[in-house]
């Protein structure tokens, strides 16, 4: 696991410089972040409040009514710690007319992809009215497996997370003094009523991230992961699961006609 | 004007192409579009039907409160001329239920951005039951404009139309016979009740079009540009707008930390 470490200190410099950085240059000087009471969204905001300052984050609260209470309750300590202004908003309304009224057999991965871009849209709609960036939370783990909401929670303006390993952003977590609590806490999208990202992954995120380290980091082939113990079928399986979320990395897939595709670079003149 | 002209013979072969292989490729059959009864979705519809026969695509209906009705009855039309299968959904529930409850005093283009946002999780959540890709109706015009919502109606999984400009589409258009009253509408994304997208943009489509295939396509410069005929202010208006899109398109921004971050190409061994 040890291989998995990072220098804590220098990748708080490197991903406060970054926000910074990425908030100033799009002409911005305030973030709105989804604050569920988890790891990943209560570092970011960690991050984002020493990058900012308290008045450049808004913290925003938005649980459907099967969410966990206490997540909500976490979500609030963070908020009243760091000091930050915060923002409540129940989707319960929100979705519940959709799906009751137009799909009421859809099964609870729907409803779990449905809520998560219902949050991005009230993100994005929320940084309109605070005049600020939208600060995804999606650590590079969930990113890799494709473990979350195309266009929904992976979709945002900028990331501070999202090149670390979910064993990293508690390492970085501690470091930053996040609550004990919330760190110890079971990972959880929260999506539905007993969800835990490890039962959905079927593997714990240890041995996820020493994997996925190894796989994408260090560029190990088949007989190479195997001496690190990993059993062929679980090899298959992640790889194969690696494979399938590229796809969502790469879209939209445009239709390419000419040299000069919007997906590609332009060059504009000085004016 | 005549620059502009396509081969639309060559481009229905090559779209139809790109359908047929981008949604085999992807392990799909089908896909949902959202129609409007506009030029866009309705040509997209067509050209997706050539590809994969009307049982492979499903185009949805999504109004809002304030569309306007002939939209919606050009969209029935499209479908029955098609055989397509559809759906639709009134979006003024979900919208309403925000709004109303949470941010009442949202302007227009909040509004607006919601509900493209709304539209896109619908058509994504539609896909799911359809086993189904999302096809966008983006062109080329509003892309470079950024005259679109992010993970709005420019979100997708694959778009047929991206790469051409909105006066190349109609062109396609009359190629692929779709019905001349959608060719010859007023272009409108029908966010507020009287919203023409000329009126909104502050030019005609035609200069737009003109414009950006010279700045796009061919590279001009400043003096190429004034010499077109283009006046100063418009040149920089233009131009200004071009490049404060490109944000859009490079969202998000993940902070780099290793030397293979998830939004750079990924080499898996073979399994």
């Amino acid at each position: 696991m040890e291989e998995l470490f990072i220098d804590t200190s220098s990748v708080e410099k490197r991903l406060v410089n970054f926000l910074k950085e990425t908030v100033k240059e799009a002409g911005f000087s305030r973030v709105v972040i989804g604050l569920s009471g988890g790891l990943d969204s209560t570092t970011s905001a960690y991050l984002a409040v020493r990058a900012l300052g308290k008045d450049g984050v808004v913290g925003v609260m938005m649980p459907y009514k099967t969410s966990s209470p206490s997540g909500v309750a976490d979500a609030e300590r963070v908020i009243r710690k760091l000091g930050i202004k915060s923002e409540k908003v129940d989707i319960t309304p929100m979705i519940d007319a959709y799906f009751d009224t137009y799909e009421p057999q859809a099964d609870k991965i729907r409803r779990g992809n449905k809520m998560a871009r219902e949050r991005m849209a009230i993100l994005f709609d929320l940084s309109k009215k605070h005049n600020a960036l939208v600060l995804g939370t999606s650590n590079k783990t969930e990113l890799l497996l494709g473990y979350g909401t195309l266009y929904g929670d992976t979709a945002c303006s900028l990331n501070a997370i999202g090149d670390l390993y979910k064993i990293q952003v508690r390492q970085l977590a501690r470091h930053l003094e996040v609550p004990e609590r919330i760190i110890d806490k079971v990972p959880t999208a929260d999506l539905w009523q007993g969800q835990t990202d490890e039962g959905e992954l079927g593997y714990s995120y240890s041995e996820l991230d020493r994997f996925l380290f190894h796989l994408i980091e260090r560029e190990a082939d088949f007989p190479t992961l195997q001496k690190l113990g990993f059993a062929d079928d679980f090899i298959r399986e992640v790889i194969a699961k690696v494979r399938a979320s590229r796809f969502k990395v790469k879209v939209p897939k445009i239709a390419v006609l000419t040299e000069h595709p919007v997906s590609g670079e332009i060059r504009l003149p000085k004016i």
